[in-house]
């Protein structure tokens, strides 16, 4: 259950790769688990973990971001009803809601008589979702680190309004994605997902033309078949679809929506 | 040199963890690192970090990031004329411009008929962005692991035209930031870098009120004097200041330059 470097990165990339750099297995295997096991994940190691994501860097020292712990089960089912009903967010032993934060900022320095004006630029809210995810795959590298699994929720963004009332956000803060931890439950369900191969991600000195795709497309062919997902497509069938103007799951709001709240504005 | 997770911890937040968890000492004292030793890293090694970073969540496996290696001293140089001239742009073994990236997966798109209109959405742009910033972390905590030491580059956001011809990016590409990559020369100089008390960033059930900074400020007037930085200032006062209407060096451009390269039009 628990892949070497090797066998990971023939996964991940369906060869084999140049150098065994064992030490990075961990870092290799990660998957989203949405089934974990009873067991508890003590408090002083969540402080532990969440101690690394606020060691990520963040530009200037600025820590744009804030971490919010959902464990209310009242709160996790409002949050469910706006996140696609995943089943995970119910039941992980630990919920977080990760948040682009200019709230905490603007307050300090409104202590200072400083009016932080430039908050308003589409600079800071790159910036600001930028801090939030650093911090939170350094939580997740800590987390599996540990054995701990955890799942990505993008859908926090199906409706931000409702989100904003259900965390009593303020103005100035955008809960970018949510994050559910807990011990993974044995054996664990979820393979390793093949990715690009590097050739189509990594390129040299400039942005690469002719970008090889279709060795992908193939193998993911075949990963959709042995997971029972529709086996009829490739990659770029299936990612092509899901970019169309008719997935956008309440996410077409997000503009506007971020400019009421004061992000992204000029 | 080599902090204990307890000793990290305690240059961190200024005080003692509630738990000893060595096994994230690693992840907890990282740095930005500007001086590094002449010993080269080999390019299998950084084949396998960008393996780790290729294997961070993306939303939908769409894995809308990609990564450019620039190694030309010429090109370097361009490159550090954008950003402020730090000098470890020139002189890092490795150097990476990270990329936000709709045009490989518009290009697979269009090979199946598929117009992929809502990467218009603001959506997909943060979406994008958050991509880059998964991956981008994960290969820092994969260098880590190594003994490596990184430092991003935020800077390459101060002219976005001019990158764009740098590196020779297609429309449907933005680089979100650059990174230096290398040995750290020894000893270490930089410092770990205390952050906000934990208390001031994770917050319970919902975003708190009240959030306390007076004692984070104090500590970073006593680490600024420590530093030879200015000592007169606190933590609120300093950032007030970077984040006024004056700071901005070139970045004020970036909600329209955005809009003309296809990203967060709607």
């Amino acid at each position: 259950m628990v892949e070497s470097f090797v066998e990971s990165w023939r996964q991940r990339f369906g060869e084999n790769p140049s150098e065994d750099v064992n030490e990075l297995a961990p870092l290799l295997r990660h998957r989203c688990v949405r089934s974990y096991s009873a067991k508890p994940v003590p408090e002083e190691l969540v402080a532990a973990v969440i101690g690394a994501a606020q060691s990520a860097a963040t530009s200037s020292n600025l820590q744009l971001w804030s971490v919010i712990s959902v464990q209310d089960k009242a709160r996790r089912e409002e949050i469910a009803a706006v996140a696609d009903d995943q089943y995970q967010i119910r039941n992980a032993p630990w919920f977080f809601a990760f948040v682009a934060d200019h709230h905490r900022l603007l307050q300090a320095a409104a202590s200072c008589g400083e009016k932080a004006e430039g908050l308003d630029y589409a600079e800071f809210f790159i910036m600001s979702v930028i801090d939030a995810a650093l911090a939170a795959e350094r939580f997740v590298c800590a987390a599996e680190t540990l054995g701990l699994g955890i799942c990505y929720i993008g859908a926090m963004r199906n409706d931000p309004s409702e989100i904003k009332r259900i965390l009593d956000l303020p103005d100035h803060t955008f809960c970018c994605f949510g994050m559910c931890l807990g011990w993974p439950e044995e054996p664990i369900k979820e393979h390793i997902k093949p990715r690009l191969g590097q050739e189509a991600v990594w390129f040299r000195e400039t942005y690469g033309l002719n970008i090889p795709i279709e060795e992908y497309d193939a193998r993911m062919k075949a990963f959709y078949e042995s997971e029972k997902m529709r086996g009829d497509v490739t990659w770029s069938m299936r990612s092509g679809r899901r970019v169309d103007n008719h997935h956008l799951t309440g996410r077409e709001v997000l503009k506007p929506w971020l400019d009421s709240q004061g992000f992204n504005k000029r």
